[in-house]
């Protein structure tokens, strides 16, 4: 018998078949003596149904009155389950965010969990009920309805493990757990019984969109326990853990990679302290995300600075460099959006030498020239040209070996 | 300036541009000087829809997850208000019942206010925001929550008048007042300025469907003046309110009818002590309702007793009354389920004669035939046979001049 948080986003919960299907599997599980929470999205098409309503009334709807809106998608799907679940006779509460309580603070659309109330939920498993909880929202302390941003109720699920001490926060998704890499692109790509927090947190910022970045950071923090499954298949999906708990560390677990990226070059610019800062400051105030970022060592008193962007930002980026250059004296500024950012990703890596240039020699003996190298413990990237990006991904795959257990 | 509390309902928010409308129409209002908290219905037909999804999930959706379930209806509503109101620059805030917070007890699907906070409203009116709430919900002593039933909305916006001591209670409609008669029956049928609240329950129990007989009952009860206008048209609409207000009093205000009548009589009972609750116990426990209930003075030790019930219920109560006939000796059971209720409504014929003697002679000038009488301090109520609903109705509202001012 354990404690158990289980999410159920989007598509698990699109029809009202669907939500038979959750109760059913709730039902059988709680037989079987688990004690269970639920955390439940809204129904696939709902959000975007309201935020169209919104967007006929109003030509920027954000705030406060966005939340209020948004907030009926999940409970709407809390209380169709939890009839379900009464259909079968089994006992059980919705619960919205406001009344649990799970307090944020009030950054309307994206607000922050601070403090979750276990008291009711505690009080219901005692009574053998099942809890059912709308993710994706909370409240702030005046009791205005928030909402946690896209994504949201992952966050939701792994705070109330966390809140609860949970054994396990199970969130159910369209796929069947993380990969070595993306199937669509090598084809023999595996999926993992079990991977870090910190591998998956680099795998997730890198492109690969199982999970909100946020709840694995969260669940990182508190050390809850994070299984990625299937609503729609069987199999044990892939546990996020500590590191600990791998009994044999793989050198590599994974490799992402990111299609959208744009890099920009600013050439010989003055090298004196606080440049970085007066390049990218006016990046920032444009609220352009910067992601990689790279300074050669400088010569005859300039340097080189490159950073990648999101595609989508590169026109812009690009106008605001060529500001910059000017203001600053730099000679030129080229850039390039036809790149792509692949990673390898392990916490093996630490404690093994020769990674990096087992990397570098594999891209070039397929003839792939790298462009930009950035590293952190536990992962190397590399900039490629885009049509180098199956090409590189595949080889490295067949490199480290990731087809095999 | 004053502060009013306005109502909208169904059709008036039943589409976006129907929700622009209201924003427009407060915005006017609020330039003017007045104070304004809005209360709203859901969406037409969105109550309907979250039935459907509940019935697919739950034979026999009840209870407290209906109630989270169809709350979600006004809290669109409420968003999307306040959003078109920022969108003219209006700052407008919404709350949930949940929110504001209205106390009700926890009769889950028609439970009843207790208490409301009116700390938060009057603390936005204080700021010169419009403050729009959600109708029909509340929540319980727990935070669990609970709707009013339908045209609940109604009795929010009474309740939170009363609470506020609002000017006035408006309750915005498709119909553009309280009229001496359905139009449809008397052509000539008058729009009436005022009617007391006496006279509107009587004519709202009576089958005049403008308002909830709740709300005019608390209305009355908390003195809140009740004005009823439509959502389409200009016009000042029918103000409901206390009798001292209304300068000279006419005979009568208006005449009700209600065609879905069937009246069931038992004759020849023992006449004894308690016989009354011996017939209408059975009635009771098959939860039929009775309306008007008439026993004649006894001869020869036995009664004759006659009452009526919903059309729709004769089938079940005939069944029960002849059981009863044969348990208590009675001699047979009679029943019509092809009459109809005619009542004239007046307060001003507490203070004059001669009123029911008026109204008996029209109906025998026209030779419709009267079955039952019953009369009220300011109500008479006759059955007659249903083919003489619309001449009936005619022929009063002549007699009694209604059709002038």
């Amino acid at each position: 018998m354990a404690l158990i948080v289980q999410k159920f986003g989007g598509t698990s919960v699109g029809t009202v078949e669907r939500i038979q299907e959750i109760a059913n599997k709730l039902i059988k599980l709680q037989q079987q003596g688990h004690e269970l929470v639920v955390v439940l999205s809204a129904m696939s098409g709902e959000t975007n149904r309201l935020l169209e309503l919104a967007s006929e009334v109003n030509s920027d709807p954000r705030g406060r009155e966005l939340d209020v809106l948004l907030s009926t998608g999940e409970q709407v799907t809390i209380a169709l389950l939890c009839m379900a679940l009464a259909q079968n006779g089994v006992q059980a509460n919705s619960y919205t965010g406001s009344q649990v309580r799970i307090l944020t603070d009030n950054t309307h659309n994206k607000a922050r969990i601070m403090e979750i109330d276990d008291s009711k939920i505690r009080a219901d498993l005692a009574k053998g009920h099942i809890v059912v909880v709308a993710g994706f929202q909370g409240c702030d302390e005046y009791g205005n309805i928030t909402t946690l941003g896209r994504g949201g109720s992952d966050t939701t699920a792994v705070a109330i493990a966390a809140a609860l001490k949970a054994e396990e926060c199970q969130i159910y998704t369209d796929v069947d757990g993380v990969y070595t890499t993306d199937p669509r692109v090598v084809p023999e790509a595996r999926r993992l019984d079990s991977i870090t927090f910190e591998e998956m947190l680099e795998m997730a910022s890198l492109g690969t969109k199982v999970l909100q970045i946020r709840s694995v950071e969260f669940a990182s923090k508190y050390n809850v326990p994070l299984r990625v499954l299937s609503s729609f298949t069987e199999g044990g999906g892939t546990l996020i853990t500590t590191e600990e708990t791998k009994m044999e560390q793989a050198l590599i677990s994974g490799i992402a990679f990111n299609r959208d990226e744009a890099k920009l070059t600013i050439l010989g610019v003055p090298d004196s302290p606080g440049i970085a800062s007066q390049i990218l400051c006016p990046i920032a105030a444009k609220n352009i995300e910067v992601d990689m970022i790279i300074q050669n060592t400088g010569h005859d008193g300039t340097t080189d600075f490159t950073f990648t962007v999101h595609r989508n930002d590169y026109k812009d980026a690009l106008a605001v460099m060529q500001a910059t250059a000017k203001s600053l004296g730099a000679r030129e500024v080229s850039g390039d959006d036809k790149i792509t950012k692949i990673s390898i990703v392990g916490v093996g890596m630490r404690s093994h030498a020769g990674i990096a240039s087992t990397m570098f020699k594999a891209l070039a003996s397929e003839g792939i020239n790298i462009s930009m190298i950035s590293t952190s413990e536990i992962k190397i990237s590399v900039v490629v040209d885009e049509k180098y990006l199956e090409l590189g991904v595949r080889t490295l795959h067949n490199v480290f070996e990731l087809d095999q257990e």
